[in-house]
């Protein structure tokens, strides 16, 4: 198929949170991502490639998936990168209403006002990288399939469930079932805790970390060794919040 | 001081790497740092604050440093921020010419062509939470004096030394006196690893990972547990490198 000049005008509306939510949909760039895509579970509503991307990848889409041949200037207008791929498609929005119900196997994440589309991305990609597959934010939140967001991720928001609910409630739930960790610059030693199975991790605010009503349901307080000593006065008195989620991540999950 | 024509124009080209080297200064932005840098051992060349912020902070600047008083519409213009904070400095370039010697006390990080000053200013702010205090870079590692590297520190660049040089002349020496790791997708588990004091840790480019000439000179290649098991055939294949950094400080750090 060809594009029109509505096409075009469609796809760059989408750049917004306001018409991503209109129509239920978000974009996801670039041959990695858009070749897993394919193969996913995802509702894809049209890809857009250039013609050596569907010549090589076209059979792969399945039938009923619009598939239209840009040029390479049709897909830098339609494309929000400066440097923009092969490929580009346009997805359906999941419904994820129903919150996850915590057991004692799988580690939650559970995110208090991520603000950073990088950050929320990169952490994404990395609760992938740990098997950890659901993601329960707050409201204020970065939007998960924000171009940025989606970017960042590397795919990885193909694998792992994000949730929006207020979180408070959430945890004033869960913390009956499971223990909740939160991330604190005081708190016990991360690495003292034997087993990362079967709870939530609660990861705060770039700068303002555990919000007071979510602190309320943390059950034990996790600290990252570090921040010491002092070096003429100062030191560095933060992780940054992405570093702060792996780290944490990777020390509960260790068998 | 009042700021002239002139000094706009010079604080402005300072954006670009090409002037910064031929005047041998960077950029500085933001309150927290620019309070941090005023009582450190860095050399001030100007001082570029908005009133309030002279007002308040303006007799703890050492004598004979330049201070200009700056309307908001001024530090716009010689801001490289989309939102200008209260100040800005130039600061001048150390000289770090001799690359540190391994001993057996502390971590040397080495950085094998990171090439995004984010991850790059982020990896230099999680090592100085690590206490870690000498970063050696291959020379195409970013520059670690760019503003967007700069900010991203949050004032780590003040603590943490920076060096560049051959990679792989100076772990070709190194590793005569200390372990030599690398940051693998294949490898030892790194929470085997008993202790990281006195040793070199080897990160790799963002997507390349760590290149032949310098995995020649890794004596033990190191991976993140993770990254399975794979999800319809598709897995995260890899982690952001501030964050796969990150996590392997933390570990090796751990008392």
């Amino acid at each position: 198929m060809k594009l029109s000049a509505a096409d075009i005008k469609y796809v760059k509306t989408l750049q917004q949170k306001k018409f991503r939510k209109q129509y239920g949909v978000f974009l996801a760039e670039g041959e990695k991502v858009v070749n897993e895509l394919v193969s996913s579970e995802f509702e894809i509503e049209g890809i857009y490639g250039l013609g050596g991307w569907v010549e090589q990848f076209g059979h792969q889409i399945r039938k009923g998936v619009p598939l239209f041949t840009v040029s390479e200037s049709e897909l830098t207008r339609i494309s929000g990168l400066k440097t923009p791929n092969r490929v580009l498609a346009v997805v359906k929005t999941p419904n994820l209403q129903v919150v996850p119900d915590p057991t004692s196997e799988g580690l939650i994440l559970a995110l208090d006002t991520i603000q950073d589309p990088g950050n929320l991305g990169t952490i994404i990609r990395t609760a992938d990288w740990f098997n950890i597959r659901q993601v329960v934010c707050s409201p204020d939140t970065a939007e998960v399939f924000s171009p940025k967001v989606i970017q960042a991720t590397m795919g990885s928001f193909l694998r792992v469930k994000v949730f929006y609910t207020d979180l408070a409630a959430f945890l004033k739930k869960a913390w009956l079932k499971v223990p909740v960790y939160g991330a604190f610059l005081q708190g016990d030693d991360v690495f003292e805790v034997s087993s990362g199975k079967g709870c939530i991790l609660v990861v705060g605010n770039e700068s303002a970390g555990i919000s007071a009503e979510v602190a309320k349901y943390v059950s034990k307080r996790l600290k990252i060794p570090g921040g010491a000593p002092p070096v003429e006065g100062f030191q560095a008195d933060s992780l940054n919040a992405s570093v702060a989620a792996g780290i944490l991540m990777a020390i509960l999950t260790r068998s």
